[in-house]
């Protein structure tokens, strides 16, 4: 199938089946966190319903539909020029019968979704709030980054009224945003579940954490083993190598 | 000088500058939990007035009268039994010209403290939740692990009332409870400044959390590298090591 490709645009491959995405030189490019989450979410039971929030390009939601037996996978993206890239990033994955964009700002999700619809949300929203840190960015990379269309406490809103009773929520975000996120997952009948901090090395600040929360279920809270990307002498840990070669270990069973 | 010991006590060794311990061998025995938070509120101020609230038999009072230059310290503490421990092992350590016991329940905070008089709260409380987990242990036992006494929330409204303003707080718990306590915190004006997770392995999941707040500071909370207490194939690690070692480190000065 030909894909048309705009200006400034580039064909990434996922390492992982063959799947590939569509991202904007200039714009928000995936990383270590989409991948992260993938697999930290990759226990998605089969036959699951659902959204990714604030799905940008497509990464996270195009590597669920490839690491899961999900049913159906809505992304919601609120920029149109970046929406219309995951579309195109679908078709090419051949994904265009499980994985739809939904065009809409998540906080407007009463009039845009059924409520207690989804059996899961994912979500990598962004992780810097409204008003701090440089801004000298381009506007896609503003939204993507900044919490200037909705904030962190929208994001969680949303999951909970999307979500069904006991429906699971993945998110990945900055550590020093957990008081934040986990006052907020209360507020909203998120329970924390599973909490995985990520480490650069093994004696470096986290920078990055993992959280599974439940709706509605009881308190009962696990701070995983954590996640370390890179030995002290460099290179990527085992745990690392094993994410991104899962491709290769699948394909030689 | 001659320090009387009771039926099932003994006195221990903390490996530290000299200093010693009088424990009841059926009551609550000191544990890594105590000397990491020794280390973790070793920035502790010269001159600053300390509170211990629940202070068992004293080990973590007694610890940082040795590793910070603070000016007083009052350990509060529910049990009488305990308390007077408490109260010999100060003696024992020559501390009783800084290290004072309240015989309290800092639930009475109101009636037993000055507003605002502390720059800095140190705590180890109790880590299990009333009516949860196994109860077949002795009275003493019970109300050190268990919120029979108080609650995690008394702990944090407790130390709100009693620090002064940018004061700061230094609390041991459960990685479980982490939740419940930055909730709960947020609530108190206790800002989460820095968390510190503790995994026995690097395969692990943690079992113990660091955490230091200030009172009514700005939010921004730093996730530290982990502590690991154990190599792979056994052995503690370096970082425990020099902890438990730092004696023997500095008289070879």
């Amino acid at each position: 199938m030909k894909i048309e490709l705009k200006e400034e645009e580039r064909i990434d491959d996922l390492e992982y089946k063959g799947l590939k995405i569509i991202q904007n030189k200039k714009g928000f490019c995936f990383g270590l966190d989409s991948v992260l989450l993938s697999e930290f979410a990759s226990e998605i039971k089969p036959n699951s319903i659902v959204a990714d929030l604030g799905t940008g390009t497509g990464i996270l939601g195009i590597l669920l539909c490839g690491k899961t037996k999900l049913s159906k996978m809505i992304g919601v993206e609120v920029q149109q020029e970046v929406a219309q890239m995951a579309k195109r990033s679908i078709l090419l994955n051949k994904l265009e019968n499980i994985f739809f964009i939904k065009e809409a700002n998540i906080k407007d999700y009463a009039q845009e979704f059924i409520k207690e619809e989804f059996d899961c949300i994912v979500t990598n929203p962004p992780y810097k709030k409204q008003n701090t840190g440089v801004k000298c960015e381009n506007s896609i990379q503003l939204i993507s980054r900044h919490e200037t269309e909705a904030t962190l406490e929208d994001f969680l809103e949303c999951s909970s009224y999307m979500l069904k009773e006991k429906g699971s929520f993945y998110m990945v975000h900055r550590p020093e945003r957990i008081a934040d996120i986990l006052v907020n997952m209360r507020r909203y009948h998120l329970e924390p579940k599973i909490i995985t901090f990520v480490y650069p090395k093994v004696d470096k600040s986290a920078n990055l954490v993992l959280i599974k929360a439940v709706k509605g279920a009881k308190e009962f809270l696990k701070i995983t083993k954590p996640i370390i990307i890179y030995e002290k002498e460099g290179g990527y840990t085992q745990t690392v190598l094993e994410m991104y070669h899962r491709k290769e270990v699948e394909d030689g069973r």
